[in-house]
């Protein structure tokens, strides 16, 4: 599944006013199932395959069924979508009136700075009746302003009440929200927020805004909104968090820890606050399921030379778990992470020079945990904020883990013939499957597979024109039957004790146009294009992007998304700093061996189709004849496993390169996959005929 | 002729901290033939193959035996080239004392940031002895200090003598020349720098350094080194200027002025300072040869929405050159821009507030015109820093500009054609031919050629391990007999009234070795991809680099220097801003149609030879099928017309689509060229054999 990361957020610089950057965000998060398995088996992770996806088309303004549907439920909308906010908004400006600020900031962000929110945590789309991934709401005394990008201004014209002013960021003279509050709100304001949702980063930027007009951010104690919200807001996800096997990751967290305890020397560092929520998890071997899809659970963590501190509330830990952690991890209650910030830089002898050892924190740390860290008065920061070590400790997979993506693929590649080859024949018989059938289908084959612990992400089952909807997902309520003449597209995954899985097929069970098959073979020529590369140690994937899309420009086509994210390994199935695409930032991260990438050029018609491929990749040394540089050269090992529809390639536009790479990648699909499909007669013949040398 | 680009120097950000940043330059400039033909038809520039060329070798530590004979004529240097710098050192010391500064910094810069310098401006050379084209010399009362990059360690080391600390920067712990002096100069000092060669960006940011320790920069009303210099410093050229003719640039200066006066008001600018001398000869239609191989003349411009101003000494404008710039062009002496400017703000009835218009410059105005412009005291500058109004316009070529690239390619592809021809048949017949005198060969049959002026810069040479030298020009007393059984690599280019050319072409006249042409095949493979290469409107040469290196990095090979840069029309065979390479700021300029860029992928064995596929292409609108995103597609033109050595071509390596690539450009060259060979037998059969089909 591609998704455009998330990037900080900084006034003058949003990540709305250009669409390349923007971000993705589920919309709200739904009620978990009860687990299928509580105790002692780690539990099978609750999924949805109605739920909203992080998949967000860019630049699109269309709002699907499901999500609006979705949105209803959750938000008690009425009619088209729209929420009365008219009391919500005087319960709010009471409060700001009796905490003495005149405007609040409610910004999409939770505490860590997740991809995905718990449906507690979307507040934002609470107070403002506005649900999509992007936006940022202000209210005054007087007037609420809902801040969006170009992708949401249809949808929220729709959601927004007559309360609400819709500020369309990226248009002329309509500035970001960061600017708003110095160029149009009045000086001499007060100016609320949470100092918990809102980077350090991104306030110390707008409090600098601020200062020559004389206003001020107020880090304000509680959350006005959640006041509001009270007894409606959903409670805060408290799942079970289980250990996660070292057969499995590879490795101890108390090695884990000592790298860590490593890095943190090498910066001049004497504690370090691990804030983003697959950090924690991946450090300590846990995994939960506070959050949609995302293997996690709500916690902090402190590092300093001598102890290890989880902040986490106990009673999610399973008994296993606690064990495992034994007593070289303190655990102590989620909410105590400031307090206890507030006395570290005093218990490590912390001094306020610069040169003096500090606290580290990552750029997505909140303004609560920096405010924490350093004493009221002191004129330099006890903080110092890095490049998140264990986000690049964790990006570096061991033997272990990639072994367990080589595995997990397999097993995943057996789910979808099974599921491709069923499908093909229901639709050959006649029968009418919809997209969301479709899905379940899937999840359920998937549901067999051994070490399966739920979907990585919704499952994108999308029939012609929806197809070309990047984010789309199909409303169990109101989807479209699959239809044979037309392209089938279907972007799923799964995490697995083992590994995590992320694959896009494209198919058509009837006849293709030849535009289809033309603009297929690019898209195949794309991805050949980077599954092939080969490239000095130190290159990043800003650098190879463009291969992905050589072969499309030729035609005039191209694709409004990056061409691969890192997956976390039975964690976030998006997972950074590593990926391939056009968003400068990636420049700044050299692909190294042992990360994983997918690979997923594409292209999307409006209207008619939408094409994928997507592998999941893991970057390793590359044999070469010369090594000019004596840095090494580097390659990818495709892991996914699963046939690329040949029907929709036109063998005369590939070189003798590009068709026996196909007819490799066929080999090896079919000698890993059929002898997972023994005990079904269809999927095996579809293999066999799928993967058929052109 | 690759050359990396110069860029700004800023401290903390050093050029020299990156290899990939480095900047060119060529050697001491030299003594200028007297022209050919002096009035009044324009003369040609004087070139000579023996000066010392600004193609650098990264990272190379290796001196020529050329460079050093050169210096040492220029410089007075004795025995293994070190010249003494004592007696320059303390009357440069007693200067220092009289005008009260402690320091004396002397940067590499003349007054225009030109990329080549006119020998006058050689002062860094001069008073450290070390003449290598990037270095900065910090001389204190007590101590003097030489700071270079890796690729003139060695040099250096030879070159300076015992009053000089060699500072190698790159090194650990070895500060850049800025930083140097906040850390390790005394505080409280002052520090006298000459404020016409740093550019204003730079001496900024060195200020600003420098405040927190009370020490301050003093801009010198005299430059001290030239002081010293006194009579032996060579004369500023003033060479004769004369007009283009609008045959040949396609557009009159007037409507060049009014154009950029539309870019003046867009940037809310009342003037614009025109500090780059290749910028004032495009801008008023005019050139000239003060600095060698870049038909360009000392002066500066000022353009304000009334007002067309340009500062040069007016006994060099020939009389034709004065009738065509008519009343619309006022003439001022070269040395009266900074009292003009110092009027300038007065006269526009300017303001100190921060909206108010400003006096444009772009980011490699010096420190002079800066200051001359903001009248003292004032706290908001007068001077707006902007990209080039100028540059932006200048390398988007018209319609007649590209009709003579394609043209002076054609004609130079003639002489090419003879040279090589000659070159085969000499060897075949067993004659010594040197590099030098090979070079004179090939200058000798393009001056034969319509519309010559001279050569755009030191033709490169070069047999067997000399290839390896990416900088290596053959010294005329000292250089290699060109070897039948070694790879020669030729680098040449001239400049035409109609053009500039650049081209490189690689032979092996006896049996090539495997490796050779497997290194040549992966070479000519990214040539071809960046030829062939289509892209969206908005992409800029960062880009696409990746396409020239991927077949190399296929066989762990690759190559030290970027992949194409701007060529200018009868200018700079280096202009910008556009490139395909992997610096960053190269990022920032999308290529455009108009456009040129040099293509010359390499590969470079140490100690065995060189090879390098150099075209010039133009940027265009290409035809695709579709256009996604609605912006167009963009591809390239190639004007470079001389045959590709097929010999050197493992045609199992190539796809199909790469052979016809190669035959049809055979094809094309045999078409063009043959017809202008009709008196040169011998070529005219070279040519044949060499474009067949393979």
């Amino acid at each position: 599944m591609w998704s455009v990361k998330r990037i900080p957020v900084r006034p003058g610089l949003s990540r709305l006013s250009n669409p390349r950057t923007i971000s993705t965000r589920p919309g709200p998060s739904l009620i978990l199932r009860s687990p299928v398995q509580t105790q002692p088996r780690p539990r099978i992770l609750k999924t949805n395959c109605t739920r909203r996806l992080a998949f967000q088309r860019l630049l699109s303004t269309s709002i699907d069924a499901s999500t609006r549907s979705t949105f209803e439920d959750a938000m008690g909308a009425v009619g088209t979508g729209r929420v009365n906010t008219t009391e919500r908004l005087a319960a709010l400006r009471k409060l700001m009136e009796e905490v003495g600020v005149d405007v609040v900031v409610v910004p999409s962000e939770d505490s860590h700075y997740s991809e995905y929110l718990a449906h507690c945590d979307e507040r934002r789309a609470f107070i403002s009746g506005f649900n999509g991934s992007a936006g940022c709401a202000i209210v005054t005394l007087k007037d609420a302003y809902l801040f969006t990008d170009g992708r949401y201004f249809l949808q929220a014209g729709q959601q927004l009440d007559d309360n609400w002013e819709l500020m369309k960021q990226g248009q002329p003279d309509v500035p970001t929200w960061q600017d708003f509050l110095h160029k149009n709100i009045a000086p001499k304001s007060r100016i609320g927020i949470d100092p918990t949702i809102i980077a350090a980063e991104d306030a110390k930027e707008i409090q600098k805004n601020l200062a020559p007009i004389d206003s001020v951010l107020v880090p304000l104690e509680k959350n006005l909104v959640d006041e509001v919200w009270a007894g409606d807001r959903p409670a805060k996800p408290h799942n079970p968090v289980f250990h996660l096997d070292e057969k499995y990751s590879g490795r101890s967290f108390q090695d884990k820890v000592s790298s860590l305890r490593e890095e943190i020397k090498k910066e001049n560092g004497k504690a370090l606050v691990v804030s983003m929520l697959d950090e924690v998890a991946w450090l300590f071997n846990l995994r939960g399921s506070d959050i949609d899809f995302n293997p996690v659970f709500f916690a902090y963590a402190v590092v300093t030379p001598q102890r290890a501190v989880l902040f986490i509330q106990k009673s999610q830990l399973e008994e296993s778990a606690l064990q495992y952690l034994g007593s070289a991890v303190e655990i102590r209650p989620y909410g105590d992470i400031f307090d206890y910030l507030k006395s570290l830089a005093h218990e490590l002898h912390l001094e306020s020079t610069a040169e003096a050892p500090k606290i580290l924190v990552s750029s997505k740390a909140s303004l609560a945990i920096v405010e924490a860290i350093t004493p009221k008065g002191s004129e330099v920061p006890f903080h110092k904020t890095v490049p998140s070590p264990v986000a690049n400790l964790k990006t570096i997979k061991n033997e272990t883990e990639l072994e367990g993506f080589r595995q997990s693929h397999i097993r995943d590649g057996a789910a979808l013939a099974r599921y491709f080859a069923w499908l093909e024949e229901a639709l050959n018989e006649g029968k009418e499957v919809n997209e969301y059938e479709g899905a379940e289908v899937l999840e359920n084959y998937r549901k067999e597979l051994d070490l399966f612990k739920g979907l990585s992400f919704t499952t994108i089952s999308s029939t012609g024109p929806n197809g070309a909807i990047i984010h789309y997902s199909p409303d169990p309520k109101n989807c479209d039957i699959i239809k044979k003449d037309q392209i089938y597209l279907c972007d799923s995954g799964a995490q697995f004790l083992d590994g995590t899985t992320d694959v896009t097929r494209t198919w058509h069970f009837g006849t293709p146009k030849p535009e289809e098959i033309r603009a297929f073979t690019r898209v195949l020529q794309g991805h050949i294009s980077i599954d092939t590369a080969i490239f000095p140690s130190g290159t990043s994937g800003f650098v190879i992007d463009a291969f992905a899309r050589r072969a499309l420009w030729q035609d005039g086509l191209d694709y409004r998304h990056g061409t691969g994210h890192g997956v976390g390994h039975f964690l976030n199935v998006h997972e950074g700093p590593q990926g391939i695409g056009i968003r400068i930032v990636l420049n700044n991260t050299p692909l190294k061996p042992g990360m994983t990438v997918s690979n997923e050029p594409g292209y999307y018609e409006d209207g008619k189709y939408g094409i994928r491929i997507e592998n999941v990749v893991l970057v390793k040394e590359a044999t070469t004849p010369n090594n000019f540089g004596d840095k090494g050269y580097l390659g990818f090992e495709n892991v996914t496993m699963c046939p690329i529809h040949t029907k929709l390639v036109d063998a005369s536009l590939l070189t003798p390169g590009e068709k026996q790479w196909l007819n490799d990648y066929h080999k090896e699909v079919w000698e890993k996959i059929s002898p997972l499909l023994q005990n079904d007669t269809r999927a095996l013949e579809w293999l066999k005929r799928e993967t058929v040398a052109i």
